[in-house]
């Protein structure tokens, strides 16, 4: 072990959508991802050696070091974590990169302002499920949308989301329109999309002059679409009507802020004021179901396996 | 006629794409235009009475008043032409609405900086060939396509464009990219697009991380898919990895500003900086066959009626 370094022994480690990309033919992606490597990902675990100045042995940190148990890393590239703010696990989830992407996405890209309307795809998923709550601490008018009537109830009772719809009852442009038009009486200002597809198309159809679309995912997109692209219905002629923003974001454009987003979101975690849900699997051995499943819709929150 | 009213006689009557949209039967744009009413249009003319304290018999204006031969308009309605800026046909292109959201399309919407790559769709139009021609002035590599090669040497030779395509003879998306990669050695940083549809395709699949495509127009969809929309590949899972910026722009949002963009445009066309073409059509009974045109591309730079 070089000075510096320290030896971290993994407690939660990251399933996320992105992986799945990584897995296109295609060179859709900076960061190519051939077989035979070790699959990237968020962990989080515990020092158990330690070459470092600045960390010790029992300290719990957060790193990109992927999927493996133990992992050998320089100290300047872990995030030490305070566990008096949350459980370590959160750093993978509500304090972690989804919640990055989330609150810089909807405050600073989607520049949201109270009293509008702010549409969430994925909205029981870590970023959705983050989303919907700044939004509402915003002031704003919430619609969730999932897939699970066990979700929506999440999203209503326990999240406040104003109203919720269930795309699989809503699998149509026509029909996810009409339950926008009715969830969305004074149109739709932000659409925060992380799934895309069918629903995306449908609130084109709804969002107002001037409205922002922020794409952090296209979930519905990555097990099939990415290398054969699927067809859909062009819509820039809407964009120009509209004057809407599309803008495309990623957790890692604001990496260096993540001080700033800990501060403000901390503090809400603390004090109650975000929630969260995390779905964890225990078994190293089940990252490549926990990550499959993740397309199948099992998770609320943010999907962690427990090693 | 009421006090600060005058009478204007239309000597150049505009057509411009935007017509195509007002036809379709959805609502697609703010202003409905059912049948039976005089098309809307920009209009150059000249005063032939007049009720106002600020305009006199003989001034030259610039007035929204559509295809008709006279106009009875408030005096508070109409721009007052410089005509030793330049022709007042150019009321209508150069430096009229086209050049308008040409100007702050390409400069605040798009952000341009020297050094980028920028390509234009429909370089050879009133918004296109001034677009590609502020490019130039602010140090850009622009490219250009355009359907026919005189349009090609009219961009290349007259407005000194870097490069050109032929759209034409580029019809898959594949040929397209292809091209493009050809003529953008450093990727695009700017899409102007007045075009949609295959190039649009194309274009997304070269440009660089933290791109802006500016939607100006869809031409390409407006005579056959406004009412049943084309289908075409997904690709906001694109414009997720690069971070692309998509922004609809329309020259009405910038209207208040109009003796900004004179200010600037007239001085660069008045010392030959920006060079314009005007293809004029003789007689206000071929209004429809002009509008016509602009989809057969039969126009290089504004597209007018001379009554």
């Amino acid at each position: 072990m070089k000075k510096g370094e320290i030896v971290v022994k993994a407690k939660y480690i990251s399933v996320d959508p992105y992986m799945r990309i990584q897995q296109s033919a295609l060179n859709s992606w900076e960061v190519p991802h051939p077989l035979g490597v070790v699959q990237g990902s968020g962990m989080a675990g515990e020092i158990i050696a330690s070459n470092s100045d600045t960390l010790k042995i029992g300290d719990w940190v957060n790193c990109y070091t992927g999927w493996q148990q133990y992992a050998i890393v320089k100290d300047t590239e872990v995030r030490l974590l305070d566990t008096k703010i949350a459980t370590v696990s959160t750093s993978l989830g509500i304090l972690g990169m989804p919640a990055r992407v989330a609150y810089f996405g909807i405050i600073e890209a989607g520049k949201i302002k109270t009293g509008e309307t702010v549409v969430v795809s994925g909205a029981a998923g870590a970023v959705g499920s983050t989303v919907v709550q700044i939004a509402k601490l915003k002031g704003c008018r919430v619609i969730g949308i999932a897939g699970s009537q066990e979700k929506m109830n999440f999203l209503e009772q326990e999240l406040d989301v104003d109203a919720t719809i269930n795309y699989k009852e809503n699998k149509t442009q026509e029909s996810m329109v009409k339950a926008l038009k009715t969830a969305c009486p004074e149109g739709v200002d932000i659409y925060y999309d992380n799934v895309g597809g069918v629903i995306t198309d449908a609130v084109i159809d709804v969002v107002n002059v001037g409205a922002r679309i922020l794409v952090c995912g296209q979930i519905s997109q990555y097990n099939h679409a990415l290398d054969k692209p699927e067809m859909g219905p062009r819509f820039l002629h809407k964009v120009l009507y509209k004057r809407i923003t599309i803008q495309g974001i990623l957790a890692r454009d604001y990496n260096d802020r993540m001080p700033e987003m800990i501060s403000e979101m901390g503090s809400w975690v603390k004090d109650g004021k975000i929630k969260y849900k995390e779905t964890i699997i225990q078994g190293f051995e089940k990252l490549p179901k926990a990550l499959s499943g993740l397309f199948d819709g099992e998770n609320t929150g943010k999907m962690i396996v427990k090693v």
